[in-house]
């Protein structure tokens, strides 16, 4: 029987989408990886009845932890520290020396802003060196401490893990968290899990489900394992957990997708193509530059999204008018006239510019109509163009319709500029050397 | 006592981050405006006994309205439809002439993927045509129908929405489902409440708490509206959600905020910079063009957002490497040379070379350390110099050391530079005219 968690994030501005909650997926990742089983993630509004709620729906589904973010800045709003000591019958008092911790982190706010209210910064400060009774401080990353909150004394019931909103504060004071005696004792009864991870792109949905249907037939007890599927940015994930004595049967499992799908399957490893597209790009020496138009930017922000990407990435054009393309990105005018900006002509000739014009070994034009405007009966709002050439000469081009809305094509087109990338570099659409 | 919903969200790639739900807070926003109140969205693994415990709890919670998104798909592990029909004792039966439906549908599958396995294809249709007794089907918007079914016959319970989980699927079809005679009905006892935003840059989050306090001690009753405050991207969002009866105490607290934050507040009417920026562009009939550096090109990419952005943007330069920056961007080398690529000087020769090299009125230049490495003593990670010039001269530079890990401080980067662009095409920090 493996040990049961549950994340509560509070706050009003996640509920409504004002904010994208980044706490309940990384704080699932690492429960999973202590072997502890995430079932729900409750998100919240600063309401004190729908956080004790909260809480009450998790002791009563039997969760032996539960975390929380959020709710533990200076305003009235914030209020998660209370309930959750409320919740566990243990009264709060002032924590002075807490308290000139905080009020010595808040100097640099009173260097940065000189002007600020002293008096509202001690108010705020004092609240958030509140402790329930029996708690475990958890020293501040920012300027809110975390508690670790044992249920009421002689009663059963979870543990509360009270960690701040800022995923940058959130982070390292749960690393802190995990390793107090405290949280290791509660931790002691978990299972460990495998968890596996295949990535295909460009085959629909339904293909997936028939593999897993003739791996059935086939005799492999798919059963015993925990396999989710679901399209992301136009790949497919095929995710796996499973208790190590089920390894045999993963084993056949993969084979049975590897058999099946060797040309769309990218990844077994949880590398993403972005992860491959710069190794490949490192391993080679070489350098890459983008020319954008529908894009507007997304490729190269997304290529340079990684530390170190500086190694290979030249740079980019955006060139989101006709004249940026012709003056900036060297694409011939007349390929526009005859053509139109969105054609195979147009992307290559952009990937020829950013070869040029940038210094790069490889260059990716992208041309498109991300709408909602735009469109025509030949050239409807979702086509785009892709080129991806090497100085070498060897080149890749292609063209997709996109569905959806104007972010879903923009977003879409960035993963199929990758893949066409990973696809001039490793030379193959599947895992290489297989 | 307005009607309570709730939302369910299914999907282990959900739960555990590897696809961040846009359903929740979308739908959270429709219920808003239909003045139905929505205290808890519940994102669940894909078991049957967890999806089951989310619906259990809503009904526990007097919930008249539960809507779930996820687990319509044509894979093993989209069992959403079954699990609500057990829960509501509605027996599945397929649905003949809705299978017919799909399987036209369809048809786009099959022409796309010519050698896709028909069998397959059939048995996921099959599935997705399944419907409760006695539900109103919604019509598929991709491939899954959508099912609003109520609580079994004489008991009381929540009436179930199943949606889809692709948002592009999801919005149509819960406006279809919103006009339907048994939701209509549903609805038919909810509150209106009126809901306003208020967004300030530049400022603690510490000052609206203390603001609130005042606001209190001045006599306002503000403890009768609902008010969240969240820092988001670096701005400071006030919601306040309240009845109408409540309209002059709100009155009376906005007027609080803008006398004390006339310098920083810089939304009153749920407009976003980004919304002020490209009015202020189109109204002066004036273009804009980017040259960047750590921003890898998000600052191009979120001018680029929004739909008819053609009309003021020109396009970018990522000048990720120096050498772009000098053959590309137009940087002097001895600017890098004598101050550094991350520099005032710098920022200024990007802003610059922006507008020359791309024919814009406005320029952007942004330079910093987005780390991890690459920061010292002097110039720090986060370090980052933003400059925005007009073709007339005027011109605005600014730099921030911003907190956080390599995508905070691109993110951030990004929200700044939009704050500067206002900032010069306005003239004022606050809000103009008041």
């Amino acid at each position: 029987m493996s040990l049961r968690a549950g994340i509560v994030v509070t706050g009003t501005e996640v509920l409504t989408g004002r904010v994208v909650d980044r706490n309940g997926p990384w704080l699932s990742e690492r429960l999973t990886e202590l072997g502890v089983e995430h079932a729900y993630t409750l998100v919240v509004a600063d309401r004190p009845d729908d956080v004790r709620g909260a809480l009450r729906f998790f002791a009563d589904q039997g969760c032996e932890l539960v975390l929380t973010s959020g709710g533990l800045g200076p305003t009235e709003d914030d209020l998660t520290a209370q309930v959750v000591a409320d919740f566990q019958g243990r009264p709060m008092a002032l924590d002075a020396p807490l308290e000139e911790r905080i009020w010595r982190i808040l100097e640099n706010v009173r260097v940065r802003w000189p002007n600020i209210d002293e008096e509202a910064l001690r108010a705020s400060n004092r609240k958030q060196a509140m402790v329930p009774e029996g708690a475990t401080v958890l020293e501040p990353i920012g300027t809110a401490p975390g508690l670790i909150v044992p249920p009421p004394e002689g009663i059963a019931g979870p543990t509360v893990v009270v960690l701040p909103g800022p995923p940058r504060e959130l982070q390292p004071m749960w690393r802190d968290a995990a390793a107090t005696p405290e949280l290791q004792a509660a931790l002691g009864t978990a299972t460990d899990y495998e968890l596996r991870m295949l990535r295909l792109f460009g085959i629909p949905e339904s293909e997936i489900a028939e593999t897993l249907r003739a791996a059935r037939d086939g005799g492999i007890d798919i059963d015993s394992l925990e396999i989710t599927t679901c399209l992301r940015r136009g790949e497919v994930e095929v995710v796996t957990r499973y208790e190590p004595a089920q390894a045999e049967v993963y084993a056949a499992f993969e084979q049975a997708v590897r058999d099946r799908h060797a040309d769309t399957l990218f990844s077994d490893d949880g590398s993403v193509v972005d992860d491959q597209v710069a190794d490949a790009l490192l391993a080679a020496g070489e350098t890459i530059a983008t020319a954008e138009s529908c894009t507007g930017g997304m490729v190269a922000a997304r290529l340079t999204d990684r530390p170190g990407s500086s190694a290979y990435v030249r740079g980019g054009i955006v060139a989101y008018d006709n004249a940026v393309k012709t003056d900036v990105a060297g694409v011939d005018a007349s390929l526009i006239a005859q053509h139109g900006a969105v054609s195979e002509e147009v992307a290559a000739a952009l990937a020829a510019g950013a070869i040029s014009g940038l210094g790069a070994d490889v260059g990716v034009g992208v041309t498109g109509i991300a709408g909602p405007g735009g469109g025509t009966e030949e050239k409807p709002v979702g086509l785009v163009w892709f080129a991806v050439t090497h100085r070498d000469g060897r080149s890749v081009t292609r063209s997709v319709t996109i569905p959806g809305g104007r972010a879903d094509v923009r977003d879409r087109s960035t993963t199929v500029a990758l893949h066409l990338v990973r696809r001039l570099l490793l030379g193959t659409s599947g895992i290489p050397g297989r």
